[in-house]
C-alpha cells in the first residue's frame, strides 16, 4: 500500500483561496507561523484585518496588499485593472486611510498575451487611480511562459495615512451597522459572465474606489465610526461574521433592510448563489455609534456612491461571534460562505 | 489576406519580462502612460529606480514591489521565499532604507500544489525576515486552478524609512564604483539547476538580504554614498548602464577588479552566459565620493557579507550613459543584456 503515500500528500485546493475559514486555517498554519515578529505594527499580519498599521513619526501608516487573479479579466462593469486599484484603495480606506499616498503595481503576464489587452488594463488602472486620487509610485513587470500562467495577475500594494484607524475588531454593542451600497453586484455579474449566462437584466459589477465616500463618512462621524470593513471575497456574510468574532459581539441584521437589487436577487436564484455570500468591490460595511448613525447616513446619501446606503442592523451583547438574521418570519444565523465558494472572483 | 490580421496582433514576449530595454519600452508605453500623477513622490514610477520615495511627516518613506516568479522555485542556495524577502529588502536598502518597517506578501499558488512545499517556502521567508529584521505585516493568498499557474508566485512589497536617499541617478564624475560581493552566483546557479547541468563546482545562489551590510556602509559613508543599486535581472552590466544613463556620466570599469569566482566564470563559459549580464540577489553596487571610498571598503570587508567587496572603477565625465570596460588588452563598452536574457530568474 506504499504507493498510495504520494496520493495522500496534502495538497492546496481551490477552497484554500476563497478567503474563508479554509484560507484562514492555511494561512495561520503556514504563512503566519514563524512571522510572529510584527515589528512595531499596531495592527499586523496576525490580525487578519484589511491592512496593517505602522507608526511612522507621528503618523499612522496603513499598508495593504492584494493579488488580483480575477477570471475573466474583462467583465461587465470593469476589468482586472480597475479591480486591482479599487481593491487596494478600499482596503486602505476601510482602515481609515482614505488619503492614498502611493500604490505599487506588480503585473505578471503570460507570454503571447495580446498587447492591446494589456494596454486596456493599464488605461483602466490609470482611470481608477485618477478617480481615487491615488498615484502608482512603484511597479514591477514579469512575463511567464505561454501556458505557465492563465493570462494576467496584478498585485497592488498600497500605503496611506490614517488619522483615526477603523479596524474590523472595534464594534461595541449598540453600534449601528451600515452598508454603503447595494450588495452582490460584483460577484453575481462576474459569475454570470463566466458561466456565459445572458440575463435579461443589466448585471454589472459596481467595482469602484470608495475612499472619497469613506472620507465623507469620517468627516461627519469622526471617532464615532468604530469599525469599517470591505466585504470582498467572502461577501457581506463573511465580513459581518468576522467583525462579530473579532469584536466579541453579536450582530443583528434585518433581512429586508439589506439593499439588494431585484436583478441581483433574481440572477442569484438562477445561479444558485446567495448575494450575501458573494464578493463585492465598491461597498463598505460601517460600525457607527448610535448618535452618529443619522448624520453618517445623511452624508452617505448625499454622495453619488452612497445613495443606496442603509442601516441594516446593530451590534448586540449576545450571540457573540455570530450574525443573527431576522428574516421576517423568524431568526437564523447568517453563515459564512462554505467550501463551495467560488475561486478567482477578485 | 485578412486572415493574417490576428497573427500580426502585437503580443507580449518573454523578452518583455527580462528587465532590460524591452521591459522599459513596454512599461513606458503602457504601464506608466496615464500614470503621470506621481502625487508628492520625490522618486516615482517614471524614475524606474529600485523604489519610490514619499514624504510622510518629516520622514522619507521608501516603497517598493517585486513579483517573484523564479523557476525552479527551489534552487541551490535558496528558494522563492528567501528570494522574495531578500529582493524587496534589498530594493529598500539600496534606496537608503536599511531599516525595514514592513513587508507585504501576496502569494498565488496553483491548486494541487503540495502543502509541504508551501510550508518550506513560508519557513524560508520567515528565516530571511529574521535575518533582515523585517516583519511581514500584511498578506494575501490566492489559489488558481490546476494548470492555470505553473506552481507559485510571490509578490513582496515593502516600506522602509531612509535618512539619506541613495537613488541610482546621483553619480558624479570621480565617484568610486564599489561592488559589495562576487558577481553572478545567483543567475549561474539557477540556470545550471534549470538546465539540469551538474558541475563539479559547488555553485550556489548567494541570495541574501544585505540591508545590514548597507547600514554599515551608510554609517561610515553617510552623504558621501551618492548612489546605490541592486544588480538584479539585468546583472552588473544592466545596473551600471542604467546608473550611467540616469546620472549622465560615463562609468569606467577595470575587468580584472570585478570579483567573480572561478566556478562562476567556468560555468558561465559552459552555459554560454556572461556573469556580468546575469541576475544577482545579495550584492549591491555603490557610488561613493573618492574620500569615502577607503573607509567604506574597510567597513564592507569587516562585515561577513562584504568580505569580497571591491572598488571596480569610477564615474567619468566622458562616454555619458555608457560603461567602458578596460579588459587589459583594450577598452570596449560593457553592454546590457540583449533580447536573449533569461526569463523567470527572479
Amino acid at each position: 500500500m506504499n504507493d498510495t503515500a504520494s496520493d495522500e500528500e496534502e495538497r492546496i485546493t481551490l477552497t484554500h483561496g476563497t478567503g474563508g475559514q479554509a484560507t484562514r486555517d492555511l494561512v495561520s498554519e503556514t504563512l503566519t507561523a514563524g512571522f510572529e515578529d510584527a515589528g512595531d505594527a499596531l495592527v499586523g499580519l496576525a490580525d487578519f484585518d484589511d491592512g496593517a498599521v505602522l507608526p511612522v513619526g507621528d503618523k499612522k501608516l496603513v499598508v495593504t496588499t492584494d493579488t488580483h487573479v480575477v477570471q475573466p479579466p474583462f467583465f461587465p462593469g470593469g476589468d482586472i485593472g480597475r479591480l486591482a486599484v479599487s481593491g487596494t484603495v478600499n482596503d486602505l480606506a476601510v482602515m481609515g486611510a482614505t488619503e492614498v499616498r502611493g500604490l505599487t503595481s506588480g503585473v505578471v503576464v503570460e507570454a503571447n498575451y495580446p498587447r492591446e489587452k494589456l494596454e486596456r488594463i493599464a488605461d483602466s488602472m490609470a482611470e481608477a487611480c485618477r478617480e481615487a486620487d491615488a498615484p502608482v509610485v512603484s511597479g514591477d513587470t514579469k512575463v511567464m511562459g505561454n501556458g505557465e500562467l492563465d493570462g494576467i495577475t496584478i498585485n497592488t500594494a498600497g500605503v496611506g495615512v490614517a488619522e483615526h484607524v477603523t479596524p474590523d475588531s472595534d464594534l461595541s454593542p449598540q453600534d449601528v451597522i451600515i452598508v454603503t451600497d447595494t450588495i452582490g453586484e460584483h460577484g453575481i455579474a462576474l459569475l454570470a459572465e463566466r458561466e456565459g449566462i445572458d440575463f435579461e437584466a443589466d448585471l454589472e459589477s459596481d467595482v469602484q474606489p470608495v475612499n472619497d465616500l469613506l472620507a465623507a463618512v469620517l468627516e461627519v462621524g469622526g471617532e464615532a465610526v468604530t469599525a469599517m470593513k470591505d466585504p470582498t471575497r467572502t461577501g457581506l456574510a463573511g465580513a459581518l461574521n468576522e467583525m462579530a468574532r473579532k469584536s466579541e459581539v453579536g450582530i443583528e441584521v434585518t433581512d429586508e433592510r439589506v439593499p439588494v437589487t431585484g436583478d441581483v436577487t433574481g440572477a442569484g436564484e438562477l445561479l444558485g448563489l446567495d448575494p450575501y455570500q458573494i464578493a463585492n468591490e465598491g461597498v463598505a460595511i460601517l460600525g457607527v455609534e448610535p448618535t452618529a448613525a443619522e448624520p453618517v447616513l445623511a452624508a452617505l446619501r448625499d454622495h453619488p456612491k452612497g445613495e443606496n446606503a442603509a442601516a441594516i442592523g446593530k451590534a448586540i451583547d449576545d450571540h457573540h461571534g455570530r450574525v443573527v438574521l431576522d428574516t421576517g418570519i423568524g431568526n437564523r444565523y447568517m453563515r459564512e460562505p462554505s467550501k463551495e465558494a467560488v475561486p478567482r472572483i477578485c
